[in-house]
C-alpha cells in the first residue's frame, strides 16, 4: 500500500496523462472527459489512446499505450472494464505511475466482474501502479488546472480536500463549499475502491500542505477497524467531516449495487467514528456546510455561545438549536448586558440571545459584536441578519406603486454590514473566539462589492440551523482535541 | 371572538388605510412600511396620521383619526404603545373595523406593558374591532397588493397562508417558497397575539378560498386546548405545517422575551400536534418546502416510493431518507424491473433505486418514470437528476484551457428534463401518483426557457433530502386523512 499511496501524487499532478478511450464529438465519457481535461487548462502532456483513431482533439492519438513514445505518468480508461484490463499490462512494461479508472463493469455487478477487478489490482500492485476507481467520475486538483472528471465543472483552488465514495455527492459537496465561498485542495472519486481506500485518501490528505479540513462521503468500509485507525490519525492534525450513505436497510442494498461496498451498522459505526475524532453530518448539504465553517477560523475554546440577532424569532430558533448541537447559551453577567445596552432602546430586554428589537440602524452591530467578542463570557459568537428577503423578492420597479426607493438608504447599511463581519477577522483569532455570521442582507450588493472567493476570509451562511451546527461540530471537535 | 375573526378580512382587504405614525425620509418603520403601501401598490385610499405634518408622501397628513372625514377600514399603528392605546378611543368613536398594531413596548416588556396591551384590547373588544399584533411586523395579501409590513418584500400572490409569531421568520418561510415557484394568499406576522391567536388565523385561512396550504411559526399557545381544536378543525381542510419555536430550555427563554408566549413543553406538544394532522417542521427552510410541497400535487396514497436516480450514491442517501421518513421503497417485480431495464444498458443492476448508470442519453428518462409512474407498484415517484453542478462553477471560457464548448449537447438534455417533469403534471392527477423531482440542471437554461412563478406546475427540490421529507410529510397527511 505504500507504494500506492507514493504514487498517489501522480494522479493529481501528473507530467503527462494517456488517455485510454479518447474519443471526440460524442456524448460519451471518452470525449467529455478528456474536453474536461483540455478546457480546464491542464498543463502537462496528453497522449490519447484509441485503436480506431489517428487524431482525436486535435491530438495524435495511439492506438495503444505501448505505442506512446514518451513518459506517462498516469494514465485515465473509460474504455469496458475487460479493455482495461488487458491495458494494464501496457502500463506495467510502460512504467505507468497511477491509473484512473472511470470505467465501470467491476465488482458492482457481481462475481464475474469482481474476478476483473482482482485482476487489474494484481496486475497494478505487482508493479507498485496506484489505481483510483474503479467506476469513479475522476478526479481535480484545481492547483493543477487538472479536472480529469465527468462534470463540466471547474471548481477554484481552496483547502478543502473530498474524498467521496460517490461522484455526484462529490460534485454536490464541492458546489455547498464553493457556494461558501471555498474551494478544492483535492476530489477524489474514489467508487470501487479496488486498491485506495477511503482511509487510504485521509493519510494522503493528512499529510497534504494544500489542505486544511477533508470531508467525506462513505458507503461503506471493507476493514472497519484500518478506517477507524487511519482516520483516528488523521484527525488529530486536520478536521475530518463524514457523510455515511446506507444508515438503513434500504440505503444498504441500495449501497450494495451502486459500489458493492460493504456497510457497516449505523449506530455503532457512528460511535466509534466519534471517538476517532471524526464529524458526522447528516445531509449533502450539511457535510459541505460543515467542512467549509472550519476554514479560517479558530476552533471555539469551550460551549458558551453569545447570540446577537436582528430578529427575536430568529433569536428563539437559534437558542434551540444551539441547545439541540450541545452548546451552551450563556449567562450574560449584569456588567455585560449594561456595555450592551448602551447601544439599544430602552425598550430591549437585556439577555442573550442580544435581540436588536428591528432597529434600523446597523452601526451599533459592530460595537456590540466586538464587547461580546471580548468580554471572556462566550467561546463563540453568532451574528443573525436577516431582516429583509428583499434580493429574493420583487423589486420596487416592478410593483403598481410609485413610492421611493429605499435601497440606497439600505445598501449603506448592508453594505457596513458585510464589512463588520470581515473586519472581525483578525480580532477573532486575536482572541480565540469565532464569529459565525447568518446574513442575507449582501445578496443585495452589487456584485463588484463582494469580496472574490480567494479574498473573503469568513464563511457566511444562509441559515441560522446551519451555523449553529457548524458551531456544535467545531465545539465538539475542540473538545476531542484537548481530550 | 366571531366579531373579531369577521373583521379580519380588513386587515388584509381594506377599503381605506389611515396610517398612524406616518413619515417621511427618515429610517423609520412608520416611513419604511407606509412606503411598502404606496410602493406595494395598494389601490384603496391612505390617510396619514401625524400631529407635526401636513403632507406625508404628497399625501395629506392628518393630526389624528378623528380629524379624518372619511371613513376608516383598518388603522395602522407605528407610535409608541401608550399612543397607540389613546388613538384607539378615536378608531372606537369612528367605526374604524381593524387595528394593525407595529408598535412594540407591549406585554413582551413585562407587567407595566402587559396592562397597556389589556386596555388596548379591553377597547377594540368593546366595538368589535380586530387587532392584530402588537409588536409585529404587519401583513401582506398579494392579491390586493398589500404590503402593510415591515420588509422591502413583494412576493406574489399564490396559494399559501402564511402565519408567524415572528416577523423575520415570516419572510423566511415566504422566500423559501418563492424558491420553489410558489407565492402567498395572506402572509400576518401574529407577535404578542393580544387578540387574535395563531389558531383564529388558522380557522380563517381555512375557510378562505385562495388558501390551499397553511404554513406557522409558533413560539407558545396561550390555550392549548383550544389551539389543538381549531388546528384539528383546520387539517380536514387543508394541510398545516407548524414549525415551532421555543423547543429547548434556552429557546422558551428567548421565546419568553420576544413574544412574551407561554411555551408549551417540547415532546408532549409534538405528540398533540400529530395527533391533530398537523404536519410538523424541523428548520424555517423546511417549513417553507414542506408547504411549498403540497402545491399542485395529488397526496400519495401509500408509503411505496419508486426512486429514478442520475447517480448511485444519491440513490442511497435517497433511500436512506426516505426510510428515515417513515416510507418504504417499493420491491418492483421482476416485470416491471424487465420493463425499465429495457431502456438502460446491459451492465444496469435490476433495482429500486433504479441507478440510471451515468448514462448521457436522457431520453430514457421519461419512459422510465411513466412505466414506473402507471406499474401500480409505486404510490409515489422520486426523480434525482443531480450529475452537475456547472451552473455553480466557472464556465469553460473562464479556465486557461481551449477545449469544446458541450454547452449545446447538454442544454438540449437539461431542456428536456426540465419539460419531461412539466409535461407529467396531467399523468400525475390522473393517476394520482405524484411525482417528486430533485433537478439541478435547469439552473444553466437561459431565464427565458423557465417557466415563470405562475406557470410552474410542479416543485424542484434543490437536494434529496428535502424531497424526501416531503413526501413522508404528504404520505403522513394522507394516512390521516384516512383515518
Amino acid at each position: 500500500m505504500t507504494a500506492a499511496l507514493e504514487n498517489l501524487d501522480y494522479v493529481f499532478n501528473p507530467r503527462s496523462v494517456a488517455f485510454v478511450g479518447a474519443t471526440e464529438g460524442k456524448p460519451k465519457w471518452g470525449f467529455v472527459i478528456l474536453n474536461n481535461l483540455v478546457s480546464g487548462g491542464y498543463e502537462g502532456t496528453i497522449y490519447p489512446v484509441n485503436p480506431g483513431k489517428t487524431e482525436v482533439m486535435g491530438m495524435k492519438c495511439y492506438p495503444s499505450i505501448a505505442d506512446i513514445p514518451f513518459d506517462v505518468d498516469l494514465a485515465i480508461f473509460t474504455v469496458p472494464a475487460s479493455a482495461v484490463v488487458s491495458a494494464m499490462d501496457d502500463c506495467v512494461a510502460k512504467g505507468v505511475r497511477a491509473a484512473l479508472v472511470i470505467s465501470a463493469g467491476f465488482r458492482e455487478l457481481g462475481e464475474e466482474g469482481a474476478a476483473l477487478e482482482a485482476e487489474l489490482l494484481g496486475k497494478a500492485a505487482g508493479a507498485g501502479i496506484t489505481v483510483v476507481g474503479p467506476n469513479g467520475e475522476g478526479v481535480c486538483c484545481p492547483r493543477n488546472m487538472l479536472y480529469s472528471w465527468m462534470p463540466i465543472f471547474y471548481p477554484p483552488a481552496g483547502s478543502i480536500g473530498f474524498v467521496s465514495q460517490s461522484g455526484n455527492i462529490l460534485n454536490m459537496m464541492i458546489g455547498h463549499a464553493l457556494d461558501s465561498g471555498f474551494g478544492v485542495s483535492r476530489g477524489v472519486s474514489s467508487s470501487n475502491e479496488a486498491q485506495l481506500k477511503t482511509e487510504d485518501y485521509l493519510s494522503f490528505l493528512a499529510g497534504d500542505p494544500d489542505t486544511d479540513v477533508i470531508v467525506s462521503y462513505l458507503e461503506g468500509v471493507q476493514d472497519g477497524r484500518r478506517f477507524l485507525e487511519l482516520a483516528r490519525e488523521t484527525t488529530l492534525f486536520k478536521p475530518v467531516v463524514l457523510l455515511k450513505g446506507g444508515r438503513t436497510d434500504s440505503g444498504i442494498m441500495a449501497a450494495a449495487s451502486h459500489t458493492g461496498a460493504m456497510a457497516v451498522s449505523g449506530g455503532l459505526f457512528d460511535d466509534a467514528c466519534r471517538q476517532a475524532g471524526i464529524t458526522l453530518a447528516t445531509t449533502i448539504e450539511d457535510a459541505g456546510l460543515t467542512a467549509s465553517s472550519f476554514v479560517n477560523r479558530p476552533l471555539p475554546r469551550g460551549r458558551r455561545v453569545g447570540i446577537v440577532t436582528g430578529g427575536g424569532g430568529l433569536g428563539v430558533i437559534a437558542a434551540d438549536a444551539c441547545t439541540e448541537h450541545g452548546l451552551e447559551i450563556a449567562t450574560l453577567s449584569t456588567g455585560l448586558l449594561e456595555e450592551i445596552g448602551c447601544h439599544l432602546p430602552g425598550y430591549w430586554v437585556p439577555g442573550n440571545p442580544v435581540d436588536l428589537v428591528a432597529g434600523l440602524d446597523l452601526s451599533i452591530v459592530k460595537p456590540i459584536l466586538e464587547t461580546l467578542m471580548r468580554s471572556g463570557e462566550v467561546d463563540s459568537v453568532m451574528l443573525i441578519m436577516m431582516e429583509s428577503q428583499r434580493s429574493r423578492g420583487v423589486n420596487i420597479k416592478e410593483t403598481g406603486g410609485d413610492g421611493y426607493d429605499l435601497s440606497p438608504m439600505w445598501n449603506l447599511a448592508t453594505g457596513k454590514l458585510t464589512g463588520y463581519v470581515e473586519e472581525m477577522y483578525e480580532l477573532m483569532w486575536e482572541l480565540g473566539v469565532p464569529l459565525y455570521a447568518t446574513i442575507n442582507f449582501d445578496e443585495s450588493l452589487d456584485e463588484e462589492d463582494e469580496p472574490s472567493p480567494e479574498h473573503r476570509h469568513v464563511m457566511k451562511y444562509e441559515n441560522v440551523e446551519s451555523a449553529c451546527r457548524a458551531i456544535g461540530a467545531m465545539s465538539e471537535y475542540q473538545q476531542y482535541l484537548k481530550r
